[in-house]
């Protein structure tokens, strides 16, 4: 059920720039520019031009020239949405945007919604759901690996794959059905064995997906890395050396929920948030208890744990914070940091080599932070400790919480099937589990879409996309 | 001279547009886009494709998708700069941009100057400068009347008629200069009648110009008003009346330099730029003294001044304020604001009225700011007071600082080659005189211009442009 009308909507950003681009996309789109769109020096009309051709001329309001632009046009289906579009190439003035948006609309045309041009794009059939979600993500890349995710996801990603299990398990589930219609007759139309290798491969594909959640999602907002540490062990001086070194984005992340702002760091096309804490020093003091506490909940929300020492100070105390540490942590990655190693002796260095074991999930560096010492190894271990050969190999990694969402969903459901087949279930029971399982893979591609569904991802998009 | 090297640049604005727009032109913007784009389904190239036509597609990065864009392929002299164009929509992730112009430059392209793209555009002879220099004041343009200044400088504006008659003169200074070397036989093959008829046109239209740039500076940054007024009258209430009921843009004016920011408020189509003062109440404390000073200063900086008085107070202050108002006012127009006329008695008003006699360049208006009553006759007076039959006719108005500069040059020399011509001065010191005339008017069109003068203006551009 798509809405026949045509929408418009200024695509480009807003930050002052020389060009500007309005689209319009619909039945009319073609018509409607034709209407506010004149060829300076002759006759010509927009609407007896050619697909992909481009014309300069002017926008007119009244008899009056509003601007000098570049049109681009597109017809249905080789357009964006699938539709006929019209772009417009005009001057990045505000007044000049707002007016034509203003024209178009008195021509017929109505503003777009956030999303709707990919939104038209999906119900087109241009994309599936998830190339569209990823429409969305694109824009938002601000990392190496984001972007490399988002754009495998936009060219295909793993929906195509999700896309031909859901067909061949739809297969199965007609012939067991069929089966139904013969129930008196005890037939199986549907190979149990090749049903159960099917259902294995699903449950297979859907559980390495929903393991790469994980990932995608700290390379979709950041790899969550928190410092732990004393005050005044130089927290902010090793920060703002990661920032300086790597001409870094230091930035909130849009879109994600945060009570406090984070440094982000782009570090080889990784983003690292970098989550400050108050320090870990016992205390009775209530008030300083209430920050540990906080301290320890940002250790558990971390993916890796940096505790920097200053090794300027009683090492004791140093052997002391690693021991209380290790104790906190779980599964995340622990980095010890030896700060001031400009100014200590190196037998400091070697004790405490010595005196820890480094476990396989730990790793220590010495630096100096104020000096810049050694910043670069910290830097590579950070990256070596991502496991980034899975955004470089072509694997799919899912960034998409709806996605992870229903691909838990899915992941229970196929289990259940699987379970069916183990223990024999009958026909109508299994029906019924495929018929689920069906429905949440349907859901991600798009193949079952609510418009509500619909409006929680669209609502999200900026207007103009 | 120009710079034969391939320019590329962002033109679209920063701020998370869905869609941004990368411009590259140069002897080798096709060759070096077909380096980085790839058709997806066939063999086609770039460099085979016909002008004017937009193309979907790859770019690529080494053997991976960087994005999917549309190209659209402009041709010398058929383009914007009158260079071979190509211009990438891409999607609007800064990683993306950043990316693709990276590509470019590896590929052999180099970043935009600031205006780099209009600046090939004048030496290409795609315009004059004049008509370059107001694209920047079309994308800065943020009103119906700035808007109307800017496009009809684009379209031509002044600076056809000045190119015209500097042409008219130029042929009479020939003609002179030819006198001088037939000195001996007292010739005159310019004749004196017709160079005056010449000159005094010439002189008609440059005051014209210059008187026109008060109105047309206005028009550009906005019309300054000065709200005077005691503390606690209602200043900020009535400003929030005047832009809550006209959408207004409440903004700081990119390029102008003042120490406060200033409300700025579009009625009608015409920007208001409203300067808050200190008040105007005469005191004995030196601090407050200061205070008005600078209420002084600004009242002089106005085009209009607003006087607002509190109704509901003893009016022998009111009548007080009036009068010491008028006493500094010189050539600036006064509006009068009684507010909060919803809670005092009619006789109060006609009381007013009565004692003042209202001067050509004043007007009164009564109104409660806080219930929002007769807001609307204080935004038509405001709208009224200044003559913008000037900018709906075509005639031309000058909103730039150089071109006043140059002209006023232009003015004293054109003045000084009408005196020579009465006093019948020689040849040779008339032909130095209009030489002089015929630079300044050149410096307008860029017919002369120096790298340093192209330097100042493109230097002002954004980068993109």
């Amino acid at each position: 059920m798509i809405d026949q009308s045509t929408i418009c909507a200024i695509t480009t950003g807003q930050g002052g720039g020389a060009v500007s681009m309005i689209r319009l996309s619909g039945e009319k789109a073609i018509e409607i520019a034709n209407n506010v769109f004149k060829f300076p020096k002759n006759n010509k009309q927009l609407i007896d031009q050619e697909a992909n051709t481009l014309h300069f001329g002017h926008i007119m309001k009244a008899d009056e020239v509003l601007d000098e632009v570049v049109t681009s046009i597109f017809k249905a289906p080789r357009s964006y949405t699938g539709e006929d579009v019209i772009e417009f190439s005009c001057h990045g003035s505000q007044y000049i945007q707002q007016e034509i948006l203003q024209l178009l609309i008195n021509a017929g045309a109505r503003l777009a919604k956030p999303g709707e041009f990919t939104q038209r794009a999906f119900l087109n059939g241009k994309m599936d759901l998830s190339q569209a979600e990823a429409v969305a993500d694109l824009i938002a890349s601000n990392s190496r690996a984001s972007h490399k995710v988002a754009i495998n996801q936009i060219r295909g990603g793993f929906s195509t794959e999700i896309a031909n299990l859901r067909s061949e398990l739809l297969t199965f589930t007609s012939l067991v059905e069929l089966e139904l219609d013969f129930s008196e007759e005890d037939v199986e139309f549907a190979d149990r064995t090749q049903l159960t290798e099917l259902v294995t491969k699903i449950e297979s594909v859907i559980t390495k997906l929903t393991e790469s959640f994980q990932l995608g999602n700290a390379i979709k907002n950041g790899i969550p890395v928190t410092i732990a540490g004393e005050t005044n062990v130089g927290k902010s001086t090793l920060l703002n050396a990661l920032l300086n070194e790597d001409r870094a984005i230091v930035s909130d992340i849009a879109g994600t929920t945060r009570d406090v702002i984070e440094d982000v760091v782009n570090i080889d096309g990784i983003s690292f948030r970098f989550i400050d804490t108050a320090g870990i020093r016992s205390t009775d003091d209530t008030i300083e208890n209430l920050g540990i506490e906080r301290t320890f909940q940002k250790i558990d929300q971390a993916q890796i744990v940096l505790l920097l020492l200053d090794l300027n100070q009683e090492q004791d105390q140093n052997l002391k914070q690693i021991d209380e540490i290790r104790e906190r942590i779980t599964d995340q990655e622990l980095i010890i940091v030896g700060n001031k190693a400009d100014i200590v002796d190196k037998g400091v260095m070697t004790m405490i080599l010595t005196e820890i074991n480094l476990d396989e999930n730990e790793n220590i560096v010495f630096l100096s932070a104020k000096e810049g010492l050694n910043v670069d190894h910290l830097r590579k271990l950070l990256v070596e400790t991502i496991n980034i050969s899975q955004i470089d190999t072509n694997d799919v990694i899912v960034t998409n919480a709806r996605h992870y969402e229903v691909l838990t969903k899915a992941l229970t459901s196929i289990v259940r099937v699987k379970d069916g087949l183990e223990m024999q279930i009958s026909g109508d029971f299994l029906s019924q589990d495929i018929r689920e399982c069906l429905h949440y893979l349907g859901e991600i591609t798009g193949d079952i879409s609510t418009d509500e569904v619909l409006g929680n991802i669209f609502k999200n998009f900026c207007i103009g996309k």
